[in-house]
């Protein structure tokens, strides 16, 4: 319903309504004309009708979409199956093109439209959430693994010839190791420093091991800011001077960190401070979209690797976890965006005290983890015996209650991960001092959630130890 | 409406009624039951309903969508936009665990279990394509290319420890030779031998340069069967016979080769008759999805590297590819993709007689590439000359006028890919004896397009001869 | 995406890139211009994205989806239930006002604006399948019968004061006779004359009825087009000649008859050359729409009783039965109604000479009824008898096998409608000399339905013989 | 997914994950068995997943969705545009039987059951607003008061021979009158008496009518409900109470009352202690669903009239407006349901406080109308004069700056509706002493709307007082 159209319509339809119909069809270009010309978030978030229908439209600059193209080629974006067509919105060509998944399509420009702005409305949301002095970033469809993996393929042609080393603060997650492992480098694991609860990076260390390894052997440190509790994020700022001093890549994996104001303004700091090559964090913890995505970042010192991991991807990829963060994006706007991140740190603080409550009635502990803002850990200190059932199986209990996400973290579990051998595997050391349950504040938890939570523990906790005392009746 | 739910409405609804109705979604349920016990296409497409009943009954299987989940991890699948939601019919938690993208998830058994599936539906559809003996395959959500790199990562580990070459027979399009260079490792490129009209593999090139570099030095022979005519695939069967002899690993690119009943009769001899550690290819070219997603195949005698692939991929990965082929081959079953194939066997020679036709009327001819089922190139010898406008510029009067795919390939253009230079680039060779336009005959293109293309090239050669000729008279 | 916003994404993407795209919008803005300028059927039907964006925006023009309204009204048509909202494209102000169910509304443009369309686009429709020199038409949200009721409830006030009876040649089918009683007048059914196979208006009788009660008493004479074999369409033209004589209203049930050429050209016929006041159609069966709508029609020469109608409708009304048509018009354009209708005219002499084929094989014979070009019927004169089962059971066994919409009509069924008795009831007369069972070529039906029917109808014979054998068996 | 096909996807994925799914999908089961055997609002709202999935599943037990049927009728409810099929959840054959607009279809188990449940709950529904002793109540796909014409066709044969008068008190919204004029009746126009400032049922005037009419000439009494003030709700009990003592119909307009307790209580005492023949509601403003349906309701003691209105409508009808009022009381359930409810009774008291300070502000007033517990009205004295612009003015500002749903009762209109004169029509009596402004406390109004109401009403006061000023500077 373009002006003409409109005063088509005049014919069929009292001027009068029709004008106001059509103002209001203005308002809602006016809305895109914002968001083309800011390049930022939305002032408000939009409707679902202004969502649906920006999107359509601009699908149909697609050449797939032409009324009467005729293709030709060996790809041109056929879709056979309607329900596949109408669920990417007729969007087929992709993103990318075979020397650049950040290059345009001339077969698409509407593709190309909202990828370009799928990376800048991220870009806009990583600066609110805290990164500031953001120099580049990049939206790709992979997991963050596998963008780490990309990240570091990327980078190690700018390194020395021979360079093959990643040091890496050891955390049991298998994801990152892994991700080294396929770049095939060589990962180098360093031990955690206990500090009270928490457990640190060993700034010691880590110098000591630049030194035996050789600076010009190292391809990067890679370091983790979002973890689960008693472990700390790295200690990001002086992990980037020391990379800076030696020379040396520094790759973050920031995971689920964008949702913490403590982690964005710590690695800004250390963008800022020290040397930092690439920042990964995944797009659905971050941005409450479907698994698929993750979004390389660098500060505006050194903002050059994004743009060498965007060439490193050969080929065109999947547009929809793109096309995912762009309409959740436009659909929280800018307050939508910040609530959200507001909403999460609340939470946090809700949760430390509705589990510090908890422990005391139960005679437990919440580990004090001042360096994690995300994840609390709860002592299981009472449950741990000889007695069957050991303390792993509170964790399916909670389980059969659809309590998904906590983790039962016992003593003593060994485990080989991409040929590297670990003792306390889960712990991220190889003796803490107790078995623990952890729980993650996470964007989207509700506090329905932790009452519900500590609603459903409180149960297993009675149900665990009724079973004990009967086994311990039994043995007795 | 289960059975409880089906007897209840017979308390509103006449019995009789009831029963023919309840029968009728039990005749639905039998549809799923059929795939579900013979993991193979069905043996009639399915209708929309049935798809659409079928995804969102198995996504209630995931935690995310349970009514009482509650979720205190730091990736639970939320999903903030309602419109993204839909559009992934809830499918939130992706694919793949931290450590193995073809593993299952816990929290997710609806997804997994649609994965599972989406795995065993393409590789039935490979077999029927005619892909014989198949031993393995993994359909991840990346680009052709990016798979190929990931491939390579897999490969190398077991390859001898410093193999870094892989011998490329030349293709002029960059994605290849972009992810062997994104493995870090390094491309050889291998000229073509020009035989009549057509390029194809040099054997005996191949093997010197085998010999030169020594085969423990090299990860693969990379090489390429869909392609742009006049070149040809390469010769695949003795390419993995030289492979099986010097035990040197061999990857196909096949990039849209599964929709070609002759490439996929070679691959089949290649792997039953010589060495083939992994064969790559698209889903969106072959199975007419959007971009996003790629296959890798291995044969019966040497399936292993298809589970190193999946163990390669760091963590958990996008569905929505995996999920548009799922549903595209439920929609297809087994005659509509059979059908599918057929027309487009039929269709290329119906574009071959009505091109041969065109050339005939216009004093060009067809190239004769027999060793290329899909690609047709078409001279444009009466085109060039000295006089402006370049034949390049037809290439812009087609895509003006609608027409997507098609390249016009004009002679002397050189081009610096990944590091390699190129002369004749675009030809795949350094200098071949015409200019051409090239036309692909892939899946999903109809006569009507035929029938448009061939009239949209006639406007356009009139009107580039007007040019010509004004240009000409200008000039005289 | 207006021409600003395209401007701006010029930024964004390459202008020649956006320039294509933005060219491909403005066509399907053209093809929405062709549609309200002519306001007749596209010249080519839509496709399904050009009508959902088209839909979509033009329900943005009501105020309840004003991106700024204050609604303060007792209607201000909010939606509760998201599903619900999007299932009708937002739209929810229905159509008309409380005096004219044709009216547009101040506070919903959008509406207004498609509610006016659907009835241009019907009009057309109208005309193209046959109804030529049409005066006026309307699209109701109502059933045939209930158009009928209003009508005659619209009719009345226009004639005699004293006027109440409606003559009606008998047709037993309920709806009809319920929709007079239900205006509150008194339904005088006519004899149909037997002759040959077929069961004809007698226009005498209609004559000496109309004598005998005094025209200024009659309200009008209803007849009915479209009906099940053997009974013809009434006599419309004669029927028509007749009223204007008399001065009596006409009005026809013309529920299923858009369909058919040869009606609409004797409606056509009739309104040109005697008196019409209204016909009307049902939108389910001539559009293949979900049930729901009614098109009372009217001719050149008396077209008023059209918006006598409209204005009999008191209050708003819902607007899905007139979008459902007006997306299916546009999804058809001229070329698929014209086509749509093609095929039924064909599928007719398909099933004929296929019934005809299977009566032979029978020992039945296919009733000769041409006057009746939608409907056959088929004698089951060798399955009649006193043994059983009765004739009427091969009906169930048809249900069971899932055929629908085949009626087994066995004589002598009594039946007592709205106060009227009747004998040999489904016959259409007292007393029809065979048992039969009818068949409709309807609109959608295909020569696959006819080829399953058929074979299904061997197999129930078949089966019917072996019981009635076995039964006979049994008796003897 | 049933059990069958649960249990073979344990040979897919891991057993104990599929047995959680499969519990999750039997919760959802559940859901369905709660309302399918208490035919009751569910005691949660669905959420949109099970509201899909049910009305999809449902949909699958109509004969034009089974995967085998052969429909040989004339109405087979093929569908042409798949997007019309799709927003009908491919539901296709309405609601009803050429007999009886409540009667099941054997064709269509599935749409009997859902039109079965929307009735039962909107039954269940209307008891829990309020309407307590219900006997009966039936879902029209009708306006409002196309539904009190069909109410009043069908209540005329159970009157005697010669009835035809309607008594009704006059409210100026054509709806009414034009309903009895619609069903060939007489409205004979009662006036009110101004008690106050509001205007109240002359009950006296009443009876006297009746008197003089003689009540076997008088079809019914209507009277209405819900209205805009300053009219008050008509005398509802005892009007109920007269036309019991004078053995007359009786027929409510309470088109949108359900959402009012007041009213409800009312209505419920009326019908346990006087005559109510039926209750016609809309179902568009009690259940926030697209315009398109009524209900009529009787209570226990006098319930026959419903079904002999489900019995006038003749044939298939609509099922658009039922499956609206169902999805959205599932989406609702009951806490949902009384939520809506009890936010619009605060909402009420809300913005009489707010109209208040705003009369007080500006030296008007809001008229003392305790008889009408959803609308009230404020006076516009200080704005009239001689001087332009006229009070009217007043509305077209509001509904330039997108308000909708106020009105502006300047005195002095006349009008003809239906035949019938009025004076100061719009003010529901010939001569009331204030002009003023209405507003709306309706289901669905936020305090938003009411802020942002009275906003811009202060800027249209002031406005309109500059132009006045201005106006009159130009003439003095």
């Amino acid at each position: 319903m373009n002006a003409d159209n409109c005063a088509l319509a005049r014919g069929l339809v009292s001027p009068s309504y029709v004008a106001q119909g059509a103002e209001a069809l203005a308002k809602r270009q006016k809305l895109v004309k914002a968001v083309l010309s800011q390049r930022r978030l939305p002032q408000a978030g939009w409707d679902d009708a202004t969502i649906e229908l920006f999107i359509q439209e601009v699908a149909l600059m697609d050449s797939n979409n032409f009324v009467d193209n005729v293709g030709v080629g060996e790809r041109e974006a056929r879709v056979a199956c309607d329900l596949v067509a109408r669920r990417h919105y007729r969007l087929a060509h992709g993103i990318g093109r075979s020397g650049d998944v950040g290059a345009e399509q001339p077969k698409a420009a509407g593709s190309s439209l909202l990828a370009r702005l799928a990376n800048l409305l991220v870009a806009d949301a990583l600066t609110r959430a805290g990164l500031a002095d953001l120099g580049a970033s990049t939206v790709l469809p992979l997991a963050t693994g596998m963008a780490l993996t990309l990240t570091l393929l990327a980078l190690r042609p700018l390194r020395p010839a021979g360079a093959r080393y990643v040091l890496w603060p050891r955390i049991d997650q298998k994801t990152c190791l892994k991700a080294i492992m396929s770049a095939g480098l060589e990962a180098v694991p360093l031990a955690l420093a206990l500090v009270g609860d928490e457990l640190r990076t060993d700034l010691a260390a880590l110098e000591a091991e630049l030194r035996r390894l050789g600076p010009a052997n190292v391809v990067a440190v890679v370091i983790t800011t979002s973890c689960f509790a008693p472990r700390a994020a790295d200690d990001i700022v002086a992990v980037a001077r020391v990379c800076e001093a030696h020379d040396v890549g520094h790759v973050i994996n920031n995971a689920y960190g964008v949702q913490s104001a403590a982690l964005c303004k710590l690695v800004t700091a250390a963008w800022r401070r020290g040397r930092v090559d690439a920042v990964v964090q995944s797009t659905d913890k971050n941005f409450m979209v479907p698994v698929g995505g993750a979004v390389v970042a660098a500060g505006r010192r050194r903002p050059g690797l994004v743009a060498a991991v965007n060439k490193a991807y050969p080929g065109r990829a999947s547009m929809a976890p793109l096309l995912d963060v762009l309409m959740t994006l436009l659909h929280w706007g800018a307050p939508g965006w910040a609530a959200a991140l507001a909403a999460r740190e609340q939470l946090f603080w809700y949760a430390q005290e509705a589990l510090d409550a908890f422990a005391t009635r139960h005679g437990e502990r919440l580990l004090r983890t001042p360096g994690n803002p995300i994840s609390l850990a709860l002592t299981l200190d009472t449950l741990g015996s000889q007695v069957p059932p050991p303390v792993a199986f509170l964790g399916s209990m909670l389980f059969k209650r659809c309590v998904s996400g906590t983790r039962v973290v016992a003593r003593g579990k060994a485990a080989v991960v991409a040929g590297h051998s670990f003792v306390g595997y889960g712990a991220h050391c190889d003796a803490y001092p107790h078995d623990y349950l952890t729980f993650a504040a996470a964007l989207g938890t509700t506090r329905a959630d932790v009452d519900a939570f500590v609603r459903r523990l409180e149960q297993c906790f009675a149900e665990f130890r009724a079973r004990r005392a009967s086994a311990g009746g039994a043995e007795g």
